[in-house]
């Protein structure tokens, strides 16, 4: 029985587009959260835009903040069905674009023209058929473009071949084809665009309360101020403090994280809150919240900024645990639930309790914290354990605080399972800790940070530590100082941000609390250190070295770029960046990975990758050793070894060859084809070559 | 300044729930398309779901078919936060699912008083902390769980931990807990359950104006009738034809694709149209549009389905010409314009404008084709060149054909770029032709069926044809009786559906019009031939063994479960499949992919992958060659020659052990907790030993 009816059969209300557009990237979860963007770095669109059958098709980028004026850009193919478009946002907070495609009759005709004349066929129909083309494209053109197609309309009513075909008319026909219909991609697509800051930091950490003085008195936020001329002078542009908040004493730990009942000792600065105050009081022991605001504002006056350190918990001593008692969890006898993974208590601590009756009062309540320390001039926070805190919280809270200050900085310490970091980044975390620390083979490393520069690049942004106040790796503890040379070039040259916890590395501190354990002897988490920071054995020369090249070679502040080299030796890592942005010469990096012998291997280059020609004298600077060194062809010999400086930093440029600035649209016309487009291995090459040159099937 | 407001702060409406569904699979483009699912599949459903923290969670799968009743069953857990649930839809049509998860206070607390009790702990307040968590559980449950419920409670009163911890309880927990607030995915995932023959299928191919009779006579519809008996005793289940409608007779084709005046011959069936209709007519000299209905009734009263061609594209004689002049295009001297691919032309087809002004008559008219041709009991039809035919077309049509008449399939012969090939998938069409035909070497097959059973399994489903009148490839014009031999197994058993352009196969018919065409020598396209299929030498017993075996070995009809085994000869490719239904044993195939050399080699077998135990007597029984072996462990020796077999398809039993089921959800309550994955290589194990069990941050 047929069911088919003419009165409803569902066609589309108008003529749909024979042109798809799909896959568009960056588009994370359909649109439902942006892409990371930063001013200063283009953000690269790519979309799949194809049509049935053999003709040309077109495709435009369209980009605004959101809720200001429409740019409209061409895009230009890639292999395969791929198109590309580029735009550098000038303005913070967040971005939107589309992409469509249409299929270009102009284009197409032009092909097929240019196709007729080079085998020799008679032109003239061809083009009788232009003429109504171009009548039409005239019809809607403005300004100059009407002079190019009146010309246009001359030499094909003349038959002058040889102008048409010397002209590139890319740039008109883009601008003036008929798009009626256009496909346009589905879901839509926000990057939020944030300061280059959010993309390319170097953190300094230290414990204000410890001493740099050699007389071993204690310290406090005022002399925190006193040392940011020197890690300014290192070159790190985030000082990261710890929590600087009032300190329980219920439960209070002591040095080496020991337990009991009399526990001397300035206890943990994440048992948070006391006597005090809160997460908006300052420990008196440091100072008051005027000494972390004018801490702030001296960061600022430096081009740096503080971050200070968000961890929601509080100690048994918080004010929110008498004025807030229903953000806890309670145990029938009434009791607070301190925090447990069991077996394991940790009585010290009472989490806060997102899906609480109040969730709402607390969620407000977290959320001034934020707003009370930005009103203070601080414009970067470092929190606590994200991952333990509820992801619907952060999906609010951070757009919310964005939305009004979008020049603050949001970084993750999650160190836990990749679906649940990703998850943080979507929310809106503009960095993230990474699992950096513990990759240590050069397979280990290539394969993450392939990752991280490929299938999280619009989502999450790495920064690498090799060391924190939490982990001392096994390969620090044993590695001598080899170990955190190494260390420190590949976390400030893989990733545009990195951090150190900053005396300990410096003066290359490497006692474990026991043999197996990653936390530090006399861990400044439970107690005070004294740091002699200008001992003559110190690593600030190496460090503030390589802050300078962050700064000198731009390839180094970007992460979309990274390629790794194939090396004969597994204990070397080669890996290259290029300048998105086209102005700085190609960056190579070579490390050795042992920390006790000396390496040698050939490293192979992709020479056309780093946009330089095949065949020439490449002068290689290194920037760390300050050697200088010519290589021919894609293949050369390398030597590190630990006494040495164990790393290379090379620029690679040729004479009179300037870097080749990245993919702008051609205007060719027939670049437009998709056709002309090279397979990749996927394509079947005989069904290119016998099925799709064999026209209808007949 | 301050802006935040109290007023109006965003919070959400609801108290939202903490945990994450994302990453759904099947989930085409964010739920735009339905996944592709078949009667006696199980719809295998994955999703990450997570929760910050330590707390234990739940997964739900609802599904129904559309408008019909939810069903929901337990997820089971897999590694790093993925959970996954199954369901065999068993009616046609659009089905929907959906994935939910929320927090599990009674699992958490049951793991906690585990892990304390395991400690030597007080276990006193926790049995406390349970009593209200059960009371609530108590209050919502329904029939005998409120008595295993009631016992529970006794058990918690009296402190009877040995009952506690022996009970099972998951089931009762995820019946009943509280699930507010609970999360749900993004993005609404439909999935189109087509008949089991869009996934499992095997057609035979040929041109019914050719004779298989020795005396030359020509052959006609009503001679195919006479051939269906052989067909089906070969095992084949559907009859493919190539186009059967009247043919052009301006610029027809003559033999071998010749082109001239006065050409002598039958002409190219895919030329439709001529005086005597056009595509609902059928060729006088083939027969009458009521033969092709005897034809498909035939078909139908085997269990085969008849298969037409539906090419889109006319002769000049083609009735539409004068009927409907709008579909075409048009030149300016008003002819209208025939194929071509510049420079070349194809004079003998015009390609209908799928953009017309008259786009909604045009799509409306070929959906009336395909309309006429079901109402005469044709349920199969194989798209001749989809990819050059509006995509935006066939989202419309083939849903509203299968929303009338949910058991027809449609085949897209495609041989195209990737994106273009998965986008007729995603539009529809229930089998694709795919690159199997140019995929020889080991590797290059490997790569490309785990593709297939991988990244597009729920897209594209595909069917491998070893040769079509179009595709003779260079392996087979040079490889021999054995290339034949290999590439029939490959197809048979590497992909559920499999086809042959049948009589050039079972007689290995190898003769190209020319060297380096991949066209046949005196083609059926344009000249008939005769057959002569009773050869002593006709490959014809090894087509119908092939097929008794997809039919005896179930896990040759699925792709999802193929799995590629390690050997150390790549002229050896060895696969193994499992039954997604658990009921048959599982099937290791080794193929011989050398023509012209005996090759032997090791295969390292995955029996944990089989569901096998590792250290037995495994009986292999080769189906094909009908000699048995007895190996044991993972590692065996392989022999095999082109003037043999070629080929082992092997069942694996192990005497007393039977098929393991594939996952059922597993009640243990530890199983419902995400840390106690395993971590994949990409989870910092460091991170999860060091970081994860040391609780808060203090």
């Amino acid at each position: 029985m047929p069911k088919t009816s003419r009165v409803n059969d569902d066609l589309p209300r108008a003529r749909p587009s024979r042109v798809v557009v799909e896959l568009v990237r960056p588009l994370i979860d359909n649109g439902r959260f942006p892409a990371k963007a930063s001013l200063g770095e283009p953000v690269v669109v790519e979309a799949d835009v194809f049509v049935d059958g053999h003709d040309h098709i077109d495709a435009g980028l369209k980009y605004r903040p959101v809720g200001g004026t429409w740019i409209e850009m061409p895009m230009s193919p890639l292999p395969n069905d791929r198109w590309e478009g580029r735009f550098i946002p000038d303005t913070l907070g967040l971005w939107e674009f589309e992409v469509s495609g249409w299929t270009s009759g102009m284009a197409s005709w032009m092909h097929a023209l240019a196709a007729k004349a080079d085998d020799g066929q008679d032109i003239v129909d061809e083009l009788a058929v232009g003429i109504p083309l171009v009548e039409r494209l005239r019809g809607r053109a403005k300004g100059s473009d009407q002079d190019r197609l009146d010309d246009l309309l001359a030499w094909l009513r003349t038959g002058d071949l040889v102008s048409l075909r010397s002209a590139d008319l890319s740039d008109l026909i883009w601008r003036n084809e008929e798009r009626q219909p256009a496909a346009k991609q589905d879901g839509k697509a926000t990057v939020r665009v944030e300061r280059e800051r959010a993309r390319f930091s170097s953190w300094y950490e230290f414990f204000p309360r410890s001493s740099v003085d050699p007389d071993h008195t204690a310290s406090n936020l005022r002399g925190a101020l006193d040392r940011l001329d020197r890690i300014e002078a290192m070159g790190f542009d985030v000082v990261y403090l710890p929590p600087v908040h009032p300190i329980g004493v219920t439960h209070r730990k002591g040095p080496n994280n020991t337990t009991g009942d009399h526990i001397e000792g300035p206890g943990s600065p994440w048992a948070i809150g006391g006597a005090e105050g809160g997460h908006t009081s300052v420990d008196p022991q440091l100072g008051t919240v005027a000494d972390v605001e004018a801490l702030a504002e001296a960061c600022r006056q430096r081009g740096m900024d503080l971050a200070l350190d968000i961890a929601f918990q509080c100690s048994p001593d918080h004010p929110w645990v008498r004025e807030h008692p229903q953000w806890f969890k309670h145990r029938p006898d009434g009791s607070i639930q301190y925090a447990e993974n069991p077996p394991k208590k940790y009585q010290d601590i009472y989490p806060l309790d997102f899906e609480s009756e109040d969730w709402a009062g607390l969620w407000r309540g977290l959320h001034d914290v934020f707003e009370f320390w930005i009103q203070r001039n601080v414009s970067v926070f470092r929190v606590d354990n994200p991952h333990t805190k509820s992801f619907a919280f952060w999906e609010w809270v951070i757009p919310k605080l964005l939305a009004d200050h979008p020049e603050t900085i949001f970084l993750a310490e999650a160190f836990t399972r990749p679906q649940a970091m990703q998850r943080l980044a979507k929310a809106g975390f503009s960095q993230s800790y990474t699992y950096f620390t513990w990759r240590q083979t050069s397979v280990e490393l290539e394969e993450y940070f392939t990752e991280l520069s490929d299938e999280t690049l619009d989502l999450l942004r790495p920064n690498a530590w090799p060391n924190t106040p939490d982990i001392l790796t096994e390969q620090l503890q044993h590695g001598g100082r080899a170990a955190f040379v190494s260390r420190a070039v590949l976390a400030a040259t893989l990733s545009p941000s990195w951090g150190i916890y900053g005396p300990a590395y410096e003066l290359a501190e490497h006692h474990a609390v026991r043999e197996g354990s990653e936390e530090y002897l006399d861990s400044e988490k439970y107690q005070t250190r004294v740091w002699d920071l200008d001992k003559p054995e110190s690593l600030a020369p190496l460090l503030t070295r390589l802050n300078v090249l962050r700064h000198e070679l731009a390839p180094l502040q970007h992460l979309r770029t990274l390629k790794f080299c194939d090396v004969d030796n597994p204990q070397l890592l080669a890996y290259t960046k290029t300048d998105p942005m086209g102005d700085a010469a190609p960056v190579l990096i070579v490390v050795n990975l042992d920390p006790e012998h000396q390496q040698s291997g050939t490293v192979w280059l992709e020479w056309a990758d780093l946009g330089l020609p095949k065949h020439a004298l490449y002068d290689l600077e290194d920037h760390l050793g300050g050697a200088s060194f010519q290589w021919h062809g894609g293949r050369n010999f390398v030597e590190l070894s630990p006494w040495g400086l164990n790393a290379h930093i090379f620029t690679a440029t040729v004479k009179g060859c300037p870097p080749v600035r990245p993919l702008i649209r051609s205007y060719a016309a027939a670049s437009a084809n998709p056709e002309s487009a090279t397979p990749t291995s996927a394509t079947p090459k005989s069904a290119l070559t016998n099925k799709a040159e064999k026209g209808p099937h007949v």
